[in-house]
This record gives structure tokens, sequence and C-alpha cells, in this order.
């Protein structure tokens, strides 16, 4: 059963899913509270840089330092580069991702930087995964930089 | 002087500046032709993702892959995680920046996965970040994470 902690990821994923988007969510909690919510829109807002994971932290608005540094970001989908990169940029110290079978991002980048990392393996957000990319094959690898 | 390439990201900077922005400028050229610029528009917007870069890519749309792996991203200033990350994410072989003078962003993990960076030392870049920095080193620390 998906934990109480991915499930507004999930969620938010579901959204974007019934909107003809990817279904790919995430969810920013600042010392356990949840701020905000994000799912990829590249086909709803025709974005390059809406992944899950920034459209959330973009969702969340302008925060001071101190709340990224206790926030745990979730997403539905191990994060690419660029997401990896914002999780960086500022200093999110812990990332819960739902599964990493359908793809791997940069999970090694994140560890070699001290970020704590753990995956869920949660099966139905590989599920919505799976059928999302077997469906729609270009619409996947456009988002990951390959088509 | 500052080089052609240069220009159009310093102009989209200076743009930035005067907006009451964070002067960072990019602009992204594909195959020698320019195809979008962009400015760090976190004043602007009030957005957290909106580096230069990010905007830049986001303003040129959605290309195809084979654009990306043509273009060269020109950068004022040395990228941010983030935006290294983005640069890896689309496969952009080629990244020209302005200065690292006043901040020296992810060079090695671009350098790392075979991305080509050109250091072009300008003294107008450096001196326009130099002047913004010292005027509002707020903005400046929450823009890189650390305020």
């Amino acid at each position: 059963m998906t934990s109480e902690l991915l499930l507004p990821a999930l969620n938010a994923a579901r959204k974007g899913m019934a909107e003809g988007g990817i279904p790919i969510g995430s969810a920013l909690y600042v010392e356990g509270a949840i701020v905000a919510t994000g799912r990829n829109r590249r086909q709803q807002l025709g974005s390059v840089i809406r992944h899950a994971e920034l459209d959330c932290l973009e969702q969340a608005g302008r925060l001071p330092a101190g709340s990224y540094r206790q926030a745990t970001l979730v997403t539905t989908l191990s994060p690419c580069d660029m997401c990896a990169g914002a999780i960086l940029l500022y200093g999110i110290p812990r990332v819960v991702i739902g599964e990493n079978r359908n793809f791997t991002g940069a999970e090694d980048l994140l560890r070699s930087r001290g970020v704590q990392l753990e995956v869920l393996d949660d099966e139905a957000c590989a599920l919505l995964m799976e059928e999302f990319m077997t469906e729609y094959p270009s619409l996947w690898n456009e988002d990951i930089g390959l088509l």
C-alpha cells in the first residue's frame, strides 16, 4: 500500500495523467508539513523545465534557505539530472522516491553530495509510469532528452 | 570587448537588471543560429526555477533532442547545479560562460560528463554581477540557496 508520505505526490501524478500529461508527481514537506505539490507539466504548459520536482518547488514559492534545509522532497519517480541539480542548489537533505524501476536518475550524484535517498519501490507509482511509457514512448523519451 | 556570441546573453542580463531582477542572462544557439534568450526572473516572476539558463530553455520551447545535441548554451555567469543538470538532461554539448569570478558553479560536473566549457572572463559580465552582488547581497544569496 502506498505510504501516506507518498500519497500527495502520487495523486499529483494521477492528476497529470488525467490532464493528458506525463504522470510524475512530487510533494515538498518542511518539518513534516506539506508545503506544495507539483506534477510534470510538459504537455499542459508546453514546458521543458516543469518536471514534477521543479513544478513543486515553483509552487512552494520563495522559501528561506533554512526551510529547504529542513525539507523532504517526495517524487513518484527517480529524479533526473535537472531535478537533482535543483535539490543540490537548495540544499534539500532528503529525497523520497516512489520508484526507480522505470527510470533511475541522478541518484549516485545526490548520494555523493550527501543527500539522503529513500526508494520506496511503490507498486502504484511503478504501474502508473509503466502504463504511460508503454502508451506514449515518444513523449516519455522527449521528457528525458532522448527524442 | 564582449564577443558577439555573448552579447545577447549580456543584453538579457542588463534587461533583467533594469527590471529590478538579478542580472544574469543566457542565450541558446542551435547550429550557430540564436533560438532564444532568457534572464533570471526570480524577482520578476517570484520564481525559484527561472534562472537565466532555465528561462532560456523554456523560451526556446520543446525542441527535438537532435537540436539540443547541436546547441551551444551561453550564459553570463557560471551555471549552478540546477542549470548544469538541465544542460546534462538535454545533452547540450557546449556551454560558453561569460565569467566565473563572482560565482563558480558546477563546471567540474559538466566537464566530467563531457560538456565542452569555454570561460570568456568577460569584463562587462563580471562588473555587472559584481555591482549587483555588492548592492543586493541578500537577493543574490537567496538565488544560490544560501539565505
